[in-house]
Order: structure tokens, then C-alpha cells, then sequence
């Protein structure tokens, strides 16, 4: 599956002949859309992944200042969605963060409000800055802090609204490569109006479904779809559980202190393509190399430290965003005077129902 | 299946040699343990359901009187648990409140210590009175508070101790008589201390598990089983999503506002073989009739009323315990001044895996 | 748990004034159907099985002959179904073979048919002798030949029919104890005919359902419960595979070579509750020890040897039925001159779903 | 999300200065790899799918023509795989039939072997001419008829070889798509030896697997993984299977009488990404359109007759391959002699687990 190909032994002397019938065989067979695997095939089935995505780190700065430029020039009419794509380098032109997944930061200023509209991609918003906008999930609101994580799942109607008085920005990570791939791509507007009519109280998703409760099956209590109701995971409550792990245990060598976020349907990843989690790093803490199928991207939500993936080497501080593609060695480090807290996310949820997961960690 | 048997059919005028020829028959099979089908089928396979256990209720209150007084007779180390069961009246001498479950009423005085064991039995623990007693599971405390739901499920060590300065009392609820019928009881006590060894804080659990979090997948923050992490659900948590869930819709006819305990690793019952949910009455408010297949134990939590079980009516008051028989129709009703909460818990864990569930809900 | 029961100790001398107390107290209370759990703990939580059930036999050669004589007696619309029940010595008036399951011998003459109905309980039917009588389920019938095992799940309609020229016998093997416990028997008979129109022709369901295929999801090729669409297990399959599973390796050394009958549907047991399987042992192999949790109900189809349970010997000659209780050791060996064939059923499907079920294997 | 973007609108008339200065922030933006998303958002999530990917049919003869000549040109061990890939004519350069999947023609010659391998990669192989020749799984031989599917199931361990004394064909279908877009690839040779070391007779896996039937859990029959243990679906059953099922009823007007592939251990498709089914139109039936998610590779196994697809046309004979893209309309009509039996297989096995797949059938 390496080495020479059939091809180059054929073009080394003496294959001259043969290469040139096969070369003229190939041209007949061209219009008919046939062609020669055993031209190609050390490129099909590689002995391990040799992602085209590349290793990158986006400060949060400068993309903040481009985003409240490009926020005062055009309007979020205009704009339908005001964000900025953090585009992999080394997927240029296809708006992908990785080979599946999509990654901007959204801004929406003060009364502005995003339409409503439904899709097949599943979208995730993780909150950078602002305090008091709101996601509304098929007319609910989720009332977004910093670093809250708000889920608008594949098929359900959401819109965006900032009442407060100040810009919000949130990262958007939605699985639209996926949905391209799979050719699988619907959307629509509500007709109407701008946004879903306000249908129930924020926070009665998170009574009915967040607290390890549900409504009993078949009464008037179900009102959310039964295998993705939750959409809001509070920053103060996943923190808070972070600093109860880390204070009663020690760190996985490979990955700190971790926890993944679970949907209380079936106790699997947060949407059927995407899994997020966060993670703590104590103070001055390094983790030994880990390698995994499925790329990911972080934003560091506290902290500094340093990322480094596949060799090449990132500073990290607050709210930058780093990119960490598949099966590239990722080892992190937290500076000596503070624990570094990370929260990611990746395609793992599709990676593991297709049997694809793989991860290697690095030996002591 | 109903009506005249065979057997009755032979006896009739006519039929009599038959019918001493089939004695002569039976005679001579018994000792090989060998029936006549036919003369019993019609007990075997009903057309409906007709269960021995009655519809029954134990006032709290003398109840309570009477384990105080055992409690003053008998040490915790002489009786193990002090317990007092509460037999369904149809079901004598089996320890049963309904043809699966057993519940009795369980007191813990100050200074005493359970001495730490673990069974096949899964069992609930569900709070009457006291505050601060603690039931451990594999070394982890569950601090107790009146309304709180506590599992120790299958084969999970578990130890109670009371270190406040009053008695404590829970409702425990149990599966023995299942697992006396499967014959698969297994159970041992801890060597060599009365209490598993401390292993984490009181919470790490509920930080971990119960917070639609997990721990990363392979990591060091996995502590507890993955199929049944989760044994604490406080009163303060159920009780306050009950009220959002009263506040924002009306209630179902047949069952008023009803929230099932669920298992954060898989969406499911809290056990195997148990489930277990709690309903809020608006005040004044009569659920229409209900059947269900699976015997229903119910606590009185809050408020007064009326339950009327297959035409026996009963006054509910705090802390009261009820049984409702499986396919007998249940309708409750608040008293006009107050909402009327319940805890209930029945083997509909089970009956849902064996495909034999099922209910029956009154017309309008 | 076990040992000195504190009502023993009370007894003793010096306790007995505070016996005497107990006793008072417990006249007091068994009124209210209130008992002390500790007077009974031991015989609750078991620390491991002690089934009432027995190790039992019954020969072919007498049962057959009762079942004729009675057949001779009395007729099929008299009797219903001519039945002959195996109750377990161990569980008297039970109409029980082990706790939670059934057995019988049922019989059909020629040109009688049993009526159409549905139930609740799960039923299985092992043909014993006779060749050409039918089931049919929901009105496409299997053509019953020795050895064949053929379903009739829950609530699916359900008739018998024997239109050859000689009697046919089976073996039936239930759940009725299983849904008796549970208290959710339903049952009802089809309306207006004794026997379901006849829906398709036989082989229908094998050619869409049981040969690795299954209909298009949504298309009209679909006409069977999903969830368990097979019904049929001709001997002929099972024979040939044991056969080649024989001779393709060593047997296992607890079980012989051994296969279990699967649901298509899911890749589980055949039924809810009950799982069945077939194994055998190469002439003059014996098995070491087993026990598990699952009474287990086992026919002799082939070859003669002999089952040790619990201590007890049994010699096996063709078509007998012997019962091996939950957590009795089972060591099975096949006479010196040829092969042993077995089929059993056991409720180990539940106790599996139930969290319940273990093994043990005596090690070598 | 359609018609005239922000971009578009701000490059009117008297929208030119912004323009000017949004095309001068992009260019600052775009060396820190941030994008304007509302300039490209009408392209990343489409109302409807969009696929790339054409109809398409190619014709066996000339195909079957190019694949002996290249035969002829190079050998086996020079190819290592002699195969012709069916590259989809709007998806140049991907080597992909759909966009997800690879479909290609393989030959291979009396005397040859391909060398064992193994790989992330899920394979199908579906038999166009020749007889007799083998695929080993794990060292276990599917001998190979006209029409069978053999499966080389995710890193499951394969070769093929060919003793007879003609030449073989078959069509690979694979998910090198899906696996190269999650970067998720592994691959490895046997070490040692061009074959897997024979370990089982033909027909082992048939037999334990493949009859309703699995290994008892737990014991030495279990040879196989538990999760896919079945790779070959003979013609014979499957055509059969067909047969009874277009004797026993009317086709569906969208499908004909459709029966998938099933795995036994799960009731679901045949691999983690690949599901395959056939279909019979009866002599002159013709079918009402329909569109689905997932784009599929159809082989015609027998008869004559067209396809419509996305309002192409496409004359069908036996052994061609067409491809339909994802969402575009099929309509399906066998010639007025004689049935048309088709082979399909497509991505709907991720799609459905992704949440992904949809169809729509046309109303009559």
C-alpha cells in the first residue's frame, strides 16, 4: 500500500512499453469514468490519518476587533448571521475548522435579534463575552453567560436575541462539513416573524429534563423531543463540578481533569455528530502526548499555558481558540501559578457510532 | 378460558364415569408430578389481571409510634435493621406490600451505625423525618434530608450511620420479593468494619454524574459504575422542578403533574428492576381514573386529600404511606386549600423489559 | 444475616422479659399489618440462592402414555388445551417447573384443531413427536416436525391444528409464573372463528425475516412485529449447526458445544423472558460443573447419558424433560457411544434485563 | 438563506463605499484565517440537498472489456488490487462514486492472491461473474457465486484468491469516502504470508451466526466478533427470499419488494456505514418516485428495464451499475417480459445514526 507503485515499476527501464499500453488504456477508459486503482490507491487507504487540517491558534483580540469592525459596517439584517469562519489553513476555501466541523464567533449587538430558522446541522454555542442574550430553542430562551454552553440540535427551531446593552460574541460549532458530505443538508425560515413565539419560561427545559428527572412518559409534561430535550449546560454548574473532581482526585495523566457533557436522554455525547467537554489542568501541570481520530477545537476558558500539537508549539491565554486536527500528538501545560480550564469540542459522537474512534496515548 | 370447566362439565349429570375415570387418572399421574392442565388453565392465564395484594394505607403516625417503641426495646446491633414492614394485607406472611416489592419503615437513632453490606437487592430510601443521617455507598455519603431519594442498587456497598442528635426514619423500598421469586439473592457483609473506609467527600458523585455531565470516557475522573453512577436525589431539587412544571402548564388528567426519576446513564428508570416518580396535585384538583400493570407504593409528601383505589377510598395525610394494587384504578384528589405532592415507586422497571407492562386511562 | 436471630438471643435467658415486651409490641402492631423485618431478615437476603424447586425427571415413555389415555378421556374442546402440566415436586400447587416458568406435554389428535387466542405470557413449543401438525401465529402457520422450535410471543394470535393421521405431542414452555408475579395476564380469545383466517403461507416470515434479511424499513414488505418477527426454528437448522460447530472445534468445558436461538430483530433471546438454547456433548465428553441463576428446563433429543444436579443422578435417555433449579450444579456427560443432544429454556432473558443473573464454573 | 447575499446587496448602487471598506477589512482578516460568513453562508447550509454527484450508469460489457485488458497489462502482485474504479462524473479526481462511498470493478485471475490485509475501511463485495473463487475473513473462506455479498467488515482481517480456472469479477463497495473525510484511516499487512493462515472450514460463520442461531455467551463456540460476525449473504437465500416475498403479497409502489441485508447481531445494517438491499419489480410494475439522503449504487442482477433518475433516463440490462444521487427523484420500471431484480447499497447506515437520513415519497 506504500513504497513503489505498479505505475513507477512499469515507468523504470524495460516497463517503458507496458507503461505506455497502460497509459493508453487509461485515456479510452477516461470517458467512461473508469479508472486505474492501482494508480491511486496508496492515497485511498492510508496506513494512518495524514489530516490535510493543520495545527492553528486563533487570538482572541484581533478576532474580536475584526468582528465589532465588520459589526459597525454591516448590518445584522445584512448579515442574517454576524460571524467571522476561523478557517483551518489548511482547508482553505471550504469554511471547515476540520475535515467535519464548522467553527465562527458570532456577534450580536445590543437589540438586535437573529431570525428564526430550523436545519439539519446540529450547532453548538459556547459563550465568550456579553451577559444576557438569549438562544431560544423552539421558543424557550436560554439566557446565555460567559462560557455557557447552549446547544440548537438538527431539526429545531432557534433564534438569537440581545436585549442587554452591551455586544455579546459566542463561538458557533456546528457539524455543517458533516452535513455537506452526507449531501443531507434542509433548512428553513419560520414564516412570519422574525422569532418563535415564546412558547414556555426560560429554565423550564433545565426543570423538566436537567436535575436527573423526566417527565413521565406519556403525560402532559413532555414537551421537549425525547431523545434531545436539554440545550443549556451553565457555566456555573460545569465549573463548579470541575473544581469538585480536581479537589477530591488526581489528574489523568493524558488529559487532566475531564468531563464530558451528556444528554440526560441516553447518557451519550450532547448531539448525534458533536461531543464536548471540559477540562482542568491544575497549576503548572503538563499532560503526557495523546493522539485521537477525532480533530477537535478548544477555546481556553481560564488560564495560560501552552498547546502543543503535532510538534509546533502555541501560547495559550483566554478565550483564544486552538485547533487540534485528527490523530495529531496534542500535550498541554498549564503555567506554575494557575490551573488552565479548556473546553472542547469534536466529531467523536459520529467518529464513535461509525466505528472510527481511535485514540493512542503517549507511555510514562 | 372462563366459564364452565371441563372438569365441571364432566361432573354434570351424565358425565360422572368420565369424571371417576379422570380421578382414577389423576391418581395414578400425581406421583410423577404429572396435572391435568384442563382443570386449572383457567387460573393460570387470566383474562385480566387480579392481584392478591389490596389497596391499603399506613397512617404515619402510629406507625411511627410503634418503631420508636421497638427502637427502645431492641438495639441497631441485636435487630441489624430496625425495621418495620409493611405487609399488604392480601399478601400475609411474604414480607410484600405488592406481588414484587417489599417497603417498610426504617429508624436510625443517634449514634447508631447500619453495619455496611451489599446484596442483589436494589433498594430506595426515601426520607420521613430526620436530617443529616447519611446512607454511604461504596464509601461515598449520601446526607440525607426528609423528602430525599436515595439508591443503593445492585451489589453496591452500602452502610447507614445517624450522627445528629434525633432519629431518623426513611421509607425503604426493595425488590425482594423479585429476587426471591428469580431465586438469585446474593449478599455479603463487608470484612472486618462496620463502615465501608471513606473513599471521596459527600457531592463528588453529583458533581461527576449528576449534573448532565460525565467523566471523559477512559479517564481518571471515571469513578463509579457506568451503568448506575447516580444514588442522590435531593427533595430540593425534585421539589422545585415539580413547581416549574406546575407553573408553566396544566396538569395531565390521569396523572396531575409527574416527574420520573431518571438514570443520567442511559435516560432510564433509577434501577433495574425499580422506577419511581413524583406527582404535585394542584389544590382541588381530581385526576380521573387510572390502571396501571405495575403495584404502586405512594408516599404522602405534602398536603391532604383523597385516593380512591379500585373503590376504596382512603384520606391522605403527610408522611402516609399507600398501596396501590397493579390494575386497579386509582383516582387522587387535592383538598381545595393546598397541592397534594407524592412519591411513588413500583416495579415498572421491570415490567417495561419483559414487555408486560401496561395501563389504562378513564375516558373523558 | 445469618447466624443468632435477635429474638433468639432475646429468648435466651435474661432476654426473656424484653421477649415478652417484643411480643406484646407485635400483637400491637399486626393489626395495622406492621412486623419487625428483624424477626425475619435471614430468610429475606439470602446470601445465595436456596430455590424450592428440585432437581426432577420426567421419563417420555408414562408421560406419553397418561397424556393418550387422557386424550382417549376427554376431548380437545373439552379440555381446551390437553395438557399434561410437569410441576416441580418442590413447588406443590404451583402448576410451577421452576419458579418462574411452565412446562407441559401437550397433545393433538388427528383433525383437531385448539382455538385461536392471545396472552400476555410468552410461549414456546418443542415438538417431541409427530410430524406435520401446525401453529399458526397470526394466522401463517409453521409446520411443526420433531424438534422444531416454534414461538408464540406475547400477545400474538395464536391457534393449533393437526391435519395428519397421527397425534402429535410438544413440549410447551411458558412464562405464566413469570406474569402471574407481575400480576399483568391478559388474555382473550379470537372472536367468531375458531381458527385465524389464514394470511399468508407458511415460510413466509423465514423468508423475510429469518435468513439474515429483513423488509425494507417503511416498505409493504414489511408485515411482522419488528421487534420479534420470528417464530419458527426447524430442527433441521439447529441439528446441522451444532453438527458443524462439533466438528469444527473442542467443546466448551461447562457447556459442550452449545448455541443459543436468537431473535433476529435485536441479536437477543427469543422472547422477553425466556431464552433457549441447544447443545452438545461428543460421545463419552463430560462437562465439569456449572450453576447460574437461570432454572433451566432441559429435553433429551439425542443419545443417552446422564445429568448430576446438585448432587443428585439422573440417567437421560431420548425425550426425557429434566429441571435444573437456579444455583444447583449441573454436570452433564453423554454415554461412551454416542453423541448427547439437549434443548433447554430457562427465564434467563428476564434476569439478564433485570440485572439478576449470575454463573459459576467449577474450575478445572 | 437564499437569494441576493449582504455582499451582493452592499455592491449596489450607493452600496459601493461600504463594499470597498468590507473587502479591505477582509483582506486584513484573511491572513489571520478569518472569513466573512455572510458572504458564503447561503452556500454551507442549503435548503434542500445539492449534491455534486450525477446519475450515472456504466455498462458491464465495456467495462468488463477494460478490466481483462488491463489484466492482461499488469499482474496481480504489480496491482495489488486489480480493480477499475466507477468514478462519479461530477466528483473528478475523488476516486468516490457518491460522495461517501467508492464503488470499483475487481478481477482477479485463475492462480491469483491478493494479499491479506487489513484496514478502517468497510468493504462489500458483490459477485458479477465467475464462480468459485474466495475471499478469507480472518482466515475463514466465503466461497463466491454469481450475485453473493461478502462483507470485509472494518479491520477485520481479509484476502482473496483464486483457484479456479476462470477469470472472477466482482464490484467493491466502500466507505473510503466517509473514513478519508474523518481522517480516520488505518491500514496494515499481514506480516509474513500472502494469506491468513486457514483457521475454519468454509461455512463455520454460516452455520454458528447466520441461522437464528448464536454462540452460547460466554462459551467456546464464540469464535467470532460479537458485533459483526456474518460476511456472506449467498445469492441463493437472498433470491429466494425475494421470490417468496413477491409470491406473498403486492409490491410497494416506491420500491417493489424491497428486503435489506441484516447483521444477526443487531438487526441493523450490514456495517457501521453501509447499508445494502435488494429489490423486485415485477414484469412491466413501475414505480412512483422517490428521493432519499442516501446517495446509492444499484447493480442490475436480472432483466431489463429503466431508470429515471433526477429526470435522466437510463436503459437497464444486466450487470450494469448505476449510481443515483442523494435526493434526486428515482423512478424504476421493469421491461413488460420479465421481473428486474436490482442490488443497492448506500450510506443510510451513517446517515440514520447522524440523524441525518430523509425521504420523500410521490404522492399517487
Amino acid at each position: 500500500m506504500d513504497g513503489t507503485t505498479p505505475a513507477q515499476a512499469a515507468a523504470r527501464p524495460g516497463g517503458g512499453d507496458t507503461r505506455a499500453r497502460l497509459e493508453a488504456l487509461y485515456a479510452e477508459m477516461r470517458p467512461l469514468h473508469l479508472f486505474p486503482l492501482w494508480e491511486v490507491l496508496a492515497n485511498l487507504v492510508l496506513p494512518a490519518p495524514r489530516p490535510a487540517a493543520e495545527p492553528h491558534l486563533w487570538s482572541y483580540a484581533p478576532a474580536r476587533e475584526f468582528l465589532l469592525r465588520a459589526g459597525a459596517l454591516i448590518s445584522a439584517e445584512q448579515a442574517e448571521r454576524r460571524v467571522l469562519i476561523l478557517e483551518n489553513p489548511g482547508l482553505p476555501g471550504t469554511s471547515a475548522v476540520t475535515s467535519s466541523l464548522y467553527a465562527g464567533l458570532q456577534l450580536i449587538l445590543p437589540g438586535e435579534v437573529a431570525p428564526c430558522h430550523r436545519h439539519t446541522q446540529c450547532a453548538l454555542r459556547f459563550v465568550m463575552e456579553g451577559d444576557g442574550a438569549y438562544t431560544a430553542l423552539d421558543g424557550e430562551k436560554a439566557v446565555m453567560r460567559p462560557f455557557d454552553l447552549v446547544l440548537t440540535p438538527n431539526w429545531q427551531w432557534h433564534d438569537h436575541g440581545n436585549a442587554t446593552d452591551r455586544p455579546m460574541i459566542w463561538l458557533d460549532g456546528l457539524d455543517i462539513p458533516t452535513v455537506r458530505f452526507f449531501d443531507a443538508s434542509f433548512a428553513e425560515r419560520l414564516a412570519g416573524a422574525p422569532a418563535h413565539p415564546e412558547t414556555v419560561a426560560a429554565g423550564d427545559t433545565a426543570a423538566r429534563y436537567g436535575r436527573n428527572l423526566r417527565p413521565f412518559r406519556g403525560s402532559a409534561a413532555e414537551r421537549r423531543p425525547r431523545d434531545l430535550p436539554l440545550f443549556h449546560y451553565p457555566y456555573a454548574e460545569w465549573r463548579d463540578s470541575l473544581a469538585v473532581v480536581a479537589r477530591h482526585g488526581a489528574p489523568d495523566p493524558h488529559l487532566g481533569h475531564a468531563l464530558e457533557f451528556a444528554n440526560p436522554a441516553d447518557g451519550g455525547p450532547v448531539m448525534p455528530t458533536i461531543a464536548a467537554h471540559v477540562r482542568l489542568l491544575p497549576a503548572g501541570f503538563a499532560t503526557r502526548g495523546r493522539r485521537a481520530t477525532d480533530g477537535t477545537v478548544f477555546v481556553v476558558v481560564e488560564g495560560r499555558g501552552r498547546a502543543r500539537i503535532g510538534g509546533r508549539e502555541f501560547a495559550l491565554a483566554e478565550r483564544d481558540t486552538f485547533v487540534v486536527p485528527a490523530w495529531q500528538e496534542l500535550e498541554l501545560e498549564a503555567e506554575a501559578a494557575a490551573e488552565l480550564v479548556l473546553f472542547g469540542f469534536s466529531d467523536r459522537a459520529a467518529q464513535e457510532k461509525l466505528g472510527l474512534f481511535r485514540e493512542w496515548r503517549a507511555p510514562p
